[in-house]
Parts: structure tokens; C-alpha cells; sequence
């Protein structure tokens, strides 16, 4: 999507909302089908599980990772009810294993004895990944500390899920989200390969890798090309095993949406607070309770765009509607045009990922984002069919 | 509520949901006007907007305060066209000003220029307070660094008030969500009764004081009584406007809803992670993205209940249902059960404020937190009317 043309295009729409172009994932799809031919993709649903883009993924011939029941039944809805799922989330209720079995899901991820237990009970015979403890270093959202085991729980796991009657498939794991080092897959393959290779020695042939996804967006900061880590996974699989390579899944989600979103913001009010250590507040109608969650910890740095001539810029606090302190979006290293004024339109870029699901019912009374799905492809319309390519506010 | 009640009766309602009991928060409301009888009492509508709430409230006499025009159009549907609402939201659209005023919103709330000219073009004449900046030292979860102004630039805003037509009727400020120590309210008034000298060597006559809410409810650690509160207050009042007290206005949101609600959830997996330095995991089926928002930073520590004897309890990490690592609602100083398992019910108390509103319309496929009403004053079924008095399990 062109910014700009946004901008002189936008004022259609409600503000806040979250325009979302289809074509932009449509081309991501292509891409990584093309850096990564050897890899079955599943889009990680919860990236943005609107009904358009898994419609348009489906009819490209992406498969589904899904977190629960509710996007078992969207992917059911939209794609179909022989589409290959995945049910990624290690932690699930053994009632929702057993629905997603019934309903034909292939394959379930685990990484604890429990977990291994309750999937045993409710989906007898069923294919199952372990997942693995990687390191979550150099991801702008790291997905470490909560899931994952060792290697040698993760063989123990195998063994046990055999002697349940489970088919242990291979492992799973995850990088990180938003991860900006190539290398990180390597790594992890490699960590992968030697419990393959234990597993075999105790009999156990694996022969699935799900190198999950992370794959990142485009924020204010330059992320290496796709092929970069096309190059390291490739790489890495051809030196860790080289005779028999597995099959290789990956889970994209925010590679595939994230650049196709827009966020259309309005600028509610500008305020000086000389107390403040960065006294010019920009208070936007958008915030953390509006889909924005991934500015906590300013950990996703989203690029702003504001139309109109190259101006000065300042110092500013970026911060939501709500009557919530906690309710800032980034304090630090962030400029803003110093004539910015309550009614102007400020574009959040690449916020397709991670965003319109997390807002909230009605925090402070404020409604849930709206999302508008264009196809820049298609429509005339609709915002030129280039990525988004405005300089970054930041 | 009395929660060992609601484990015994709570399994005909779905897990994760909030139960809300309208008997704790009728008498948490006589309560607050038995100890301060000289203040109107607005409700913070962003608390809890559940309807059957706002018409106990209402019902009792309350007033309320809201922060966007979906609060006042819940406002005027459940409490009438008459009932006097404060716009308290310092930061808003002018188009929302302009409805709020034509609805009859009797106050609103600036602490800026530029808002100030916002409410004089859509609600020329409309009353006003001028926000003030406070310490939030000792809130649990402060509201500085987002709004409020210093003493001067108040002094500024109340003659500018005048200047454009407006009625600049006093301060409000804010000292924080469970603010801890009473003695805040006091230096906060103190600030705000140099302010009211200042305007009237300048010829302007305030007469409300909107000292905001800040009343705790009752999590982990003691709070002190609401009495230790009101002599604070009546004493500072009594030392800085000795001759004529202003109209007194309090906001409680947390102090009126937060103790009547319980948050009923279910043990999705217990999972041990050696590379871990707190190696047990518990997972619910509610976290940070259904409705447990204040877990951030662990700022406000819920107090957990679950049911049966006195057993053996170890340290836990507790974290939510998503497959988001930022999903952990804990990982310092809770112990839990150690016998704790899948599907056993574990019972958030304290959990009325800050959560239904908050809970996301789908993050990871799962649906936002659903709200049961229910009257232990009145309903034989429900939970016996005493306020949740159980030992937390933290």
C-alpha cells in the first residue's frame, strides 16, 4: 500500500481503523513459496485471522496453524474442511483436542508430560510435534520463557508419546517473533538435528522439522531479505542432515500481514507538559487497548507517516485515548512533526500483525478497531499496489 | 461473594468468565457516602460499564464520570437524560464534545490549551475543572506522566476559561488507581487550594474540587480503611479552605466494583520447566488478554483461591492461554497448590475492576470474557453476602 495515497484516500474511512490489502499478501505468500520451495507454509492464524486473508492464503494453497477452537472453526468456515491444520498451542483443553481431532486437525503441538497425556486421551493415534526451547536472542518479540523443553525432555517426550500410542512426527520451535538474525534457524536447526539423531538411536525415526516462524515485518528498523534466511535454513538442513532431510514447515504470521495493514489514526490533542522529561505529548485516538499491544515495552517500533510537505520535527510522547497512564505507545527516541494538530491524520505502518484481534471489547468505552479489507491488485480504488515505502516519522 | 461458595456453585457457569456480585457494590457505595457525606459521588464508568451496575448506582443517588461517548450513551440509556455525567477525560475529539455537551454533560475536563479551545468552539459556556498534575507516588497503578498540568499552567488554563466564554468552576486531579496512602489526597489539596488562592487574587471565584478516585480495593496486601481516607481528607479540606469549603467531588472506580468481582478460570496445564528459574508453569484459561490487564509489570497482585483443604504449596509462574510468551500474569513471589491440575478451578478475586472491558474481541481465537450479574443480597443461589474473605493463595 502507498502511504501517501492512503492519506488522500483514507478520509472515507472511520478513524481509528486498520485498512488491510490483500495484495500485499498475496505477494508475501508468492515470495516466501519462491525463497522457500522445500517448505510446507502455515499461516499462524492468530496473526491476523481475518476471513479475507485466510480466504485468499487458502486459494494459494497455505495451510493453517491455529491457537484454539475459535480459529478451528474460522479456518473451517473459510478454508474448507479437508485443509491441513496444525494445532500449534502447547497448552490446550483436552475437550478442545478433542473437538480439533473429530474436526480432522493433523497434527498437535506439545511440550510437556501433561499436555502429552491429555492428547493421548482425547485424540487417540494422533501425529504430534514437541517443541523446543530455542533462543529467543536478537527477536524484537521474543517468545521464550513460557513454552518450550530441553533436548532431553523433548526425547523423553518422544519415547512416551510412542509408548502412548501417539505418532511422535519431529520437533517444533520457535525463534522469536520479529526475528532479525538469519542465524537464529540455524542455531535452532541444529539443536533440532541432534534430538533427531537421539530419537533415532532409540529407535524413533522423525521426519518433520517445524522451524515455526518469525520471519519479520518491516518496522523502523531494516530487517534482512527473506532470502537471507532462506539461505541459513537451507543451509543449516543440508549440514545437519544431510542424507534424509525432514519435512520442513514453517509458520509465518506476521511475514505475511504485518506490511499489508495501515493503521488510520486521528490526532485527538498535542500538549506541552514542561514537568515531562519529553514535553510535547501527541495523543492519537488509537492506543494499547485499540490493537497497539505490541508498542509495550516499545518493543515493536511501528513507523508513523503523516502526509503534507517535509517539515520540522520534534521530540514526542505518543500516547492513546484512554484515561489510562499505562496507555502511552513509545516515550523515547520518537520525532513528530512540530505542527501536528488535533483532526490530522497519522498512518501506522506495517500494523497488520498482531493488532485488530487484540483490541479491546470496550475499554474506556471505546468500540473495537474496525477493519476495511482493499486489494490494491484489483481495485482502482484502492492505494497503489506498492509496498508501503513512506519515510518513516521515526 | 464468599468464594469458597462460588467454587462449590460456580461449575454451571463457562470457564474463563467474571461473576459480579451488585451486593458488594451497594454497600461499598452507602459505605464511601456514610464516610464522606460532603462529596457528590461520580462513578467511573471505565471501571466496570456493566448496565445492571450502573443502575444500582444509580439507583442509590450516584453520579457519574465518564471518557468517550460510548460511556455516555451507556450512561443516558441506563440512568436517564437527567442524571449529571462529568466528561473527565482530558484528552477528546471536538466532535465528541460537541455531542456530549448537546446531551447535556454537565462538566468537562481540560489540563491543556489546545483542549481548552476545543471545548470553548463545541460547548461555548460549558463548565470546566482544570486537571492537576500529582504526585502518584504509593498508587499501585500510578495515572501521572500523561495528564494533568503544574499550578501555574492551571492558573493559565482557569483565566484563559474565563477569557473564552467558559465556566471555569475548579481543579480535579488525580493520585493514582489503588492509591495506598491516605495522606496523598491531603498534599494533593493542598496543591489545589494554592491554586484556588491564586485564581481569586486573579478575580476568579472557584468553588469544586474533583479529587479524582484512588480508593483501593482489597488484593493481596492490606489497604487501609476508606475511614483512614475520609479523615485525610476532611482534615486537609478543613486547614485549606477554612471559611468556604468547595463543592467536593469524588471519582471512584476500583473502590465501588473491583472487590465484587470474582473471575472464574480452569487450569489448562501444569507444566515443569527446569531451564527456568522458577520451573513450574500454570497455565489458566484467562491471561492478559482476557480482561487481566493489570498483571503488567505485576502491578496489581490478584489474590487467587482455590478450592478444597489446606495441602502443600510451591512457587509458580502463572500465565495465560495464548501463545504469546508477553501472556505471563506472574513470575515472582506466587506459590500455588502443588497438586494443582488440568481443569481444576482456580478463582481470581477482587477482579470486578479493570477486567470485562479490557478482555480482547479475539486474540488468538479465543472470545472475550463473558460477565454474570448476580445479587447475593437478594438471590438464594448465589454466593452467601459477605465480601470475598478467603486466604489468597499468593
Amino acid at each position: 500500500m502507498d502511504a501517501k495515497a492512503l492519506v488522500r484516500d483514507a478520509h472515507p474511512y472511520p478513524s481509528p481503523c486498520l485498512l488491510l490489502d490483500l495484495a500485499v499478501v498475496k505477494r508475501r505468500f508468492t515470495a516466501l513459496r519462491q525463497a522457500l520451495p522445500e517448505a510446507r507454509v502455515l499461516y499462524a492464524v492468530k496473526a491476523n485471522p481475518q476471513p479475507e486473508v485466510l480466504a485468499v492464503l487458502a486459494e494459494l494453497g497455505c495451510e493453517f496453524d491455529i491457537a484454539s477452537p475459535g480459529e478451528l472453526h474460522l479456518c473451517r468456515a473459510v478454508a474448507g474442511r479437508e485443509r491441513f491444520l496444525s494445532y500449534g498451542n502447547p497448552i490446550k483443553k483436552e475437550r478442545d483436542i478433542a473437538e480439533a481431532s473429530a474436526d480432522g486437525v493433523g497434527l498437535f503441538s506439545v511440550d510437556s508430560p501433561l499436555e502429552l497425556e491429555k492428547v493421548a486421551r482425547a485424540a487417540p493415534g494422533a501425529s504430534i510435534t514437541v517443541r523446543l526451547s530455542v533462543s529467543g536472542a536478537r527477536a524484537e518479540w521474543p517468545l521464550t520463557h513460557k513454552f518450550g523443553c530441553s533436548s532431553d525432555q523433548a526425547l523423553d517426550l518422544i519415547k512416551q508419546a510412542r509408548h502412548l500410542g501417539l505418532t511422535p512426527r519431529g520437533l517444533s520451535f520457535h525463534v522469536g517473533s520479529q526475528q532479525t538474525r538469519p542465524q537464529a534457524y540455524a542455531d535452532a536447526i541444529a539443536r533440532a538435528a541432534h534430538v533427531f539423531r537421539a530419537a533415532r538411536a532409540a529407535g524413533i525415526w522423525l521426519d518433520l522439522l517445524n522451524i515455526g516462524g518469525g520471519f519479520p515485518a518491516h518496522y523502523t528498523h531494516e530487517v534482512p531479505p527473506l532470502d537471507a534466511y532462506a539461505r541459513s535454513i537451507r543451509q543449516a538442513i543440508h549440514d545437519e542432515f544431510p542424507t534424509t532431510p525432514p519435512e520442513l514447515v514453517v509458520e509465518p504470521g506476521r511475514y505475511l500481514v504485518g506490511d499489508a495493514g495501515v493503521m488510520v489514526t486521528e490526532v485527538v490533542l498535542v500538549a506541552e507538559r514542561p514537568h515531562e522529561r519529553t514535553p510535547r505529548f501527541v495523543y492519537l485516538d488509537a492506543g494499547l487497548w485499540s490493537g497497539l499491544d505490541e508498542t509495550m515495552g516499545e518493543r515493536i517500533r511501528y513507523a508513523f507517516y503523516v502526509s503534507g510537505p517535509a517539515r520540522d520535527h520534534g521530540p514526542a510522547v505518543i500516547a492513546g485515548p484512554t484515561c489510562d497512564s499505562a496507555d502511552i505507545l513509545y516515550r523515547h527516541d520518537l520525532t513528530s512533526p512540530s505542527d501536528l494538530r488535533p483532526g490530522d491524520r497519522v498512518l501506522i505502518l506495517s500494523a497488520g500483525a498482531y493488532t485488530a484481534t487484540c483490541s479491546t471489547v470496550g475499554f474506556n468505552g471505546f468500540p473495537p478497531l474496525p477493519t476495511f479489507v482493499l486489494d490494491s491488485s484489483k481495485d482502482v480504488e484502492a492505494a497503489r499496489p506498492t509496498d508501503v515505502d513512506a519515510v518513516p516519522e521515526s
